[in-house]
């Protein structure tokens, strides 16, 4: 018996995603779309500017869209929400009351009973979901995923947390124009043969939310980690797969053969066989310096995976520093096939009621 | 009177550079044209794919092309060269002999005898010349300038250098096809849609010419800054200028409009009133966080003003720090246009006999 | 004494193109900037996001924006409109009653009693303006500049069709984002790494107007040339500069030379020493069959001169046909420039009173 | 029992595709890969640099690469040529003497007693085979593909010659930078933000071998088809998938409808049932007049589908004239992965020997 899933905010580019992402998913059956008003009452198809580049799963063609103010959660399960972060705010408690919400939206990212779930980093700060429900007094919940740069810094940074300590952290953005979706997004005219320097707000949110998710779970909150962030997020002519440079001060020696290893072995125990989402290897670490690059390896195992590459020592941010590059797929891991691997990890857990 | 000058290399995009850069030029007459072996004897257009945005200047189309190994330094007052630097590492000190030297490629900026110049920046180690051509017993001399990548940085660094002082630097470059030429250059199959994480040598470059830059001549010798320097060099889709994201910790404190000034007045006293190439504003500030941008402000000031945007405090790297983002045009300032520039100023100073 | 004029939708793409080509300007003076209701009452540097290569015009700066609706044409003797289709039909006749206007929009391009301008090509059919006052009881008249993809190719066929007679025209072109403009425009996610085969409502404004353009004034109308044409419209990830490819059959054999020439000597007699703005050469033709390109050749002359390459026999369109391609400056000649240049041309003619 | 096949060019990008091709093939198992001299002797992951999409098969990655001028074809039973004209011109001769040989390269593809095939367009001129047998005295023989920008024309006017006959062709291709390989290839230099119009020798190619393609084997010679093409080929900052625009004069009335049908319903009976690298489905032809796009379509059914969109009558070439716009994936079905569906072709004819 799989869960009944609705998916809220359908016709964007992320819930395009997320029912490329559930399509055929063993857990989950897509039961529900919901949209604007606008597009309420609709086909899908006819709803849609279909934008993804994987086919329209067929089986979605003719379903209704409903209006996501008004969706009904008889015969629904869980809900995956995708909208921007104001319909957000208004819409995912109301759906919280009832059945677990995994969002893609930042609306309740900061709150302090709300955790910022990636299962192989901070599975653990799943716990925090039941307070949630005390505090509240709802039988479901809400979890946002992290912001699609954070995901790829943070996977990378988790082993190194976990075994050497993180004292500082300076990274650099190159960011795919998916990233900025589609309304209108990033127009041709700023980006070709360019790069522009700021991306509104991404900086703070990569900032907290990398100490929020490496945080600990005490008591009844989250304390964030000591790791000092300094972010700058730039946005480059490539249309999927976050870059990153980072340089990273870790709080104890580390060979480069050991950070290596670490990454490398991150996240074993949760794979294909006990998640269907997660990637077989979490993170790979490649040794010829010209990669990962975005167009090569954002896809890498169904876009789950994390490319780091040119591993070095550093000598200039600490002691024990190291520096790396990343690519990390934006719209996957860092947005709805990330978020069903959340949500897969909660039903393992059984905070989900399978 | 105009110095009668050679440009050798004159057929690569470099050397092209030279010819528009040295087109109408109120000091420099250029009489000689040398290439490969394989250009010599043709006509300088049928020797030439002319690859810059500026038309070929006619009054070059006609001269022949000679071997640059051969070249007769008889009616010469300086060469310009832009070679590979095998073929500079050859030819160079042969030149030197007899006359001046303005180099862009590498093979001598590591001598101990050798300046690496920017005017504004560091134009009084031109001394050390003096010191070069006794040890080496020639009437001319070698003086290259920096790798394109270090030039935006270091005209960034040194007002904070010379106010604030330096202690390290964390640097991320994102940089333009045009610097890796067309032999074969950047091919677009590895470009387009795509970051290229890697460029052979770039980022040791850097690191050790900000130092010798920043340095100070103490007796015969530079003794590089005490900064410490941390680079990432990559390639991005983008045709001309350099985009590098710095994060920089002071020795003092400084607020940011202090920065910011420090800024904006370097260079003032070198302006197109004394050295014809040189910019009126070295260093450009700007308010508006989605600038700079390598297409839309590579070209200020005929592509000599270093722009620089995004100016923040920063928490990490040290308790004096800022960061920024900068674009630097890297076939003009970080090229021909910035080796032209050194020629005026050595000619002013007299280490060039006008 | 320069003629006073007002710009109405300053604040867009095509108003910022006109005030930059308006700015020194021997024979107008922009004493009134025009943008929406949303833009009035501001000054213009804070109405504007200025988008286009060349920097604001100071002159313009603290200008005010009135809004185009309420726009009084006390102290204005010609208006230039850069407005949408529908806000163009609305305001260009209000203008007209009292003022030269002319425009780059389409609102009014097929009306009987409207010529569509382009000096050198069809100057003559300026004589209908007197038809359309005469019609419409106004003291001004509305002359609308063609379709930025139709200029470039009428250019190129216009001195066929004088010389040997045209039949037919099959064209495809390869159009720039910028003729999108920017609301949205063309987004990045659509044209990196791709071409669009559509441009809505292009083909048939093409079609329509090359044989308008063509035609022939005969008592009070323009009776079209018998010319077909056939167009496909894509867009390409080119910033600016429309590139096309055009078949033509000819009435009349002609040889290569004599079409070359034909082209070479075309609009000889409408030049800078007569019109500001008009280019040298209207139509320079390359040997060199890797030209014209867009990025090398849009800014031929300011944008004015139309490139064209490629001269070869065709055997299959007809008889006597030839093949060529073409490249011309969407947003100089096929904007806002080549409206000047009309305006111009109509001030030289004394339909508009100097 | 596979068939044993030699990949010769196995290191360049058309050989690498090769092998991704038929790395899982049921009737080809690949045993011999060669290469230059300079790639002989290495294993194959030494000698080759990667890049193509998918990852490189592992089975390959330890076999050793040969030198092509030294290939023994002892236990070779077929051998698959990506080599340069100059090098098949010299190399396919010898391999044919004892075994099949099909060709990427053009070196035969002009000659008398060589068919160019494309199993759903002209599999019965395999015939013409035997006759090449018998008048050169091989065992062997060799069996070319067309050129990349050929295969999408002519699969798209197949079906159309066969209902409707074909009096002319007008085509403008838009080529992707994949289509020139790597050495080297189109610099990014030259195509970003710009369109090459020219591409040397494609365009008399293509004239010519659409001819020959449909042309009618009669007696032991085929007699090219009547149809005249002119061909006018360009490249645009598209990494894989050519788009070309076509206008086609018919020689008999057809209605869209009746173009549509005959199109969908073209190469049935060649599909992965019989053939396993055919299209399910060998063309198809798009309503929304936004597709195909080089992008979105290049990879339907692996590539090898013929995408048509915005079929539209024509009134200019001809009585009966239809316009289409196409995507063709030049390096699946345009090269390497066509190449393999025509062995499959000719195994099912019998003339390869199973």
């Amino acid at each position: 018996m799989k869960l009944r899933a609705a998916v809220v905010g359908a016709t964007g580019i992320a819930g395009q995603q997320f029912l490329v992402a559930l399509q055929d998913h063993p857990l989950f059956e897509v039961v529900q779309l919901a949209g604007s008003e606008r597009s309420a009452g609709k086909r899908y198809h006819q709803a849609v500017g279909w934008n993804v580049a994987e086919p329209m799963p067929t089986k979605f063609r003719e379903m209704d869209v409903v209006d996501g103010s008004k969706l009904s959660l008889d015969g629904v399960d869980i809900v995956f929400t995708a909208v921007e972060s104001d319909a957000a705010k208004e819409l995912e408690p109301r759906y919280a009351e009832r059945v677990p919400v995994i969002s893609t939206a930042s609306a309740y990212r900061y709150e302090t009973d709300v955790p910022i779930l990636i299962p192989a980093v901070n599975g653990d700060q799943a716990s925090l979901i039941k307070v949630q429900q005390k505090k509240r007094g709802t039988k479901g919940f809400i979890t946002p995923i992290p912001n699609c740069t954070t995901t790829g810094l943070v996977i990378a940074l988790a082993p190194l947390a976990r075994s050497f300590g993180l004292e500082k952290v300076v990274m650099t953005s190159m960011q795919a124009v998916s990233g900025a979706g589609r309304s209108p997004g990033v127009i041709a005219l700023d980006i070709v043969d360019n790069v522009i320097p700021y991306i509104a707000k991404e900086e703070e949110k990569v900032e907290r939310e990398v100490k929020k998710i490496l945080g600990a779970l005490i008591g009844e909150e989250i304390v964030p980690d000591a790791v000092q962030v300094s972010a700058t997020c730039t946005r480059v002519a490539v249309l999927d797969g976050h870059f990153e440079t980072a340089t990273v001060a870790l709080k104890h020696k580390a060979s480069l053969a050991e950070v290596r290893a670490a990454m490398e072995r991150f996240g074993a125990d949760i794979n294909p066989s006990t998640h269907p989402s997660a990637p077989r290897q979490w993170i790979t670490v490649h040794d010829d310096p010209y990669r990962p690059q975005p167009r090569r390896d954002r896809d890498a195992d169904r876009g789950m995976t994390t490319s780091v590459g040119r591993l070095r020592e550093d000598k200039v941010l600490g002691e024990h520093a190291v520096k790396f590059v990343l690519v990390s797929h934006n719209t996957k891991m860092g947005a709805a096939m990330g978020a069903v691997l959340v949500a897969e990890d909660l039903l393992r857990r059984g905070i989900i009621a399978g």
